[in-house]
């Protein structure tokens, strides 16, 4: 069941407390679920009832396997997508799906193409798919993608697929979010050194060359194991596999399915899921607080304010770390940022 | 005079002080240049000797023309800066250069190629150029990229050029710092589609279609002109133009600094200088604070140091809002930020 439910901008339609949707996504009902994730992408607005909702989801949250599914417009990153639902729900896991969708500069739509349309699974009550806004054209994931992967993993779905295109920063972003990162590639959009350039080498736990019954997929895995092997590892490190999938037909899910398997088990014995949550969570925290501060210090005029501040900076009056320290001092002065 | 001069890690060549390196820029000497950049890039290790530069330079900055060049690996952007440096150099301008250059995610190498070379300039006591190293492998300017542009401002270079490689975040940062930024293309290697995709369409005060004597520079001028022509600009805006050069020959970049000198023009009368001016220093003061408060977080231990923050969020006894708000108290409590 898809769900593009959002609430007005007015809020008007907040009949329902924050309990009872939170209670309402631990059942797995994708309208709470829905509502729960349009007030997170309200946040700004409606920070009290978020804040409310993030601290009864706290509990229970921790067991979905988080998988980060990136590459360049044109790999088929959706169709792939697809596919791998269609093949965990075989697996009688519960799946959710996050597509972080760019849109345009110029005219906010989707000039990139690849919306997902997965409409084989609009009707299957164990997978939820739900359309996120980017962070601006290049794709970036916004800041409330944790906090939406937060819904999903409380409300317990097994598994929460995140796709973003991978044109620029958004690839690395999605590694910091996932537990396991898939990098697809297919024939003819991109080689082993467009693979380097984009800095997809650093980020997959797993590499899938999609369109592999077309020319050139050979020779798409032989640059890719070549670059891979240039990679100095720790002997006790993961080393990624190089898949291939005919995602169009299916040929090759499963196996994706079971390196994706083999990776969770991998990060559970190395504990470096621990070490991968850890950190997330770390930048998690220290996000917000900066929203926080950024917040506090918009607040801020006069003589401490940004503005003038800055008009000091560019009349040569101060050097930035002198504003700096002054903008430091005026939140101390304030009684503190918070 | 290129200039690559560092002060070795242990910092014992510091025989000169921060007043005379700033007394020898403010005459022009490459090598008190050269040794205040390489400040700014140890700054973490000397914060006292970099505030006191910052200070010290701080009069005197505001002069100098910053003038971001970026473009896809392959464009031509080191020959289009090298031509147009001796282009400024006939016109009698002092010419600085920042070359920030990515470097491969695991040899640390060029793995992208296109280093400067500029042999051209070597000799030219009007010209300093400088590599700088990049965040990352996408090519991101490092956080010190404006305080080096500060320095070259600061000993009276006329106009500074920030050379970029296009990959990703990269165009949208360096048009952040510049007054000026200039978008090079080339025929075959990126057409109008790739070029939205990449962002450029939104930064690009001047298009330059390079390798202009090549087959297909119409054809990417054209498309590049119709995509432009969807933006919705004001009617008092800047409306780019399109240029076309072979930096080879040396070929159109005549015309590349007769556009510069009209963008600047234009920024003058609009006041588009000054408002540009205003938020860069903005977001220098904001990100210097955040660097500081960063550096106090990294300081607190026990239950409001970030690691056990994040092991409560992780285990779910947190929501992050709630350690975010912990972490912001325990900021408070340490007798604010600084």
């Amino acid at each position: 069941m898809t769900e593009h439910d959002r609430t007005t901008s007015g809020g008007r339609r907040r009949q329902v407390s924050v309990p009872d949707l939170v209670a309402g996504a631990r059942r797995g009902e994708a309208r709470s679920v829905g509502r729960l994730i349009s007030l997170v992408e309200d946040g700004v607005r409606r920070t009290a009832e978020l804040r409310e909702a993030m601290a009864a989801l706290a509990p229970h949250t921790g067991h979905a396997h988080v998988v980060g599914i990136t590459g360049a417009p044109g790999v088929g990153k959706s169709t792939s997508t697809s596919a791998l639902v269609a093949e965990l729900r075989r697996a009688g896991q519960r799946v959710g799906v996050l597509a972080v969708d760019p849109s345009s500069p110029f005219s906010g739509g989707a000039l990139l193409g690849d919306r997902v349309r997965m409409g084989d699974h609009a009707t299957d009550p164990g997978v939820y798919i739900r359309s996120m806004a980017s962070r601006g054209h290049l794709g970036g994931l916004s800041w409330s993608t944790p906090q939406a992967l937060r819904v999903l993993d409380a409300a317990g779905f097994d598994t929460v697929l995140v796709e973003t295109v991978g044109v620029g920063q958004s690839e690395v972003e999605v590694a910091g979010l996932a537990d396991t990162t898939v990098v697809l590639l297919a024939p003819g959009m991109g080689d082993g050194i467009q693979a380097a350039k984009a800095g997809i080498l650093e980020v997959g736990d797993l590499y899938v060359v999609n369109k592999a019954d077309r020319d050139g997929a050979h020779q798409v895995r032989r640059e890719l194991r070549g670059m891979l092997a240039l990679a100095d590892r720790p002997a006790d490190a993961w080393r990624p596999p190089i898949l291939a999938t005919t995602a169009q037909t299916g040929e090759g899910v499963g196996e994706v399915v079971a390196a994706l398997v083999e990776h969770r088990e991998w990060l559970d014995s190395s504990g470096q899921r621990a070490v991968r949550r850890r950190r997330r969570a770390r930048e998690e925290v220290e996000a917000l607080a900066m929203t926080e501060l950024r917040r506090t210090w918009a607040g801020f005029s006069g003589a401490a304010g940004l503005d003038d501040l800055a008009d000091d900076v560019v009349a040569g009056r101060r050097d930035p770390y002198a504003a700096a320290d002054a903008l430091l001092a005026a939140t101390d002065d304030a009684g503190g940022p918070s």
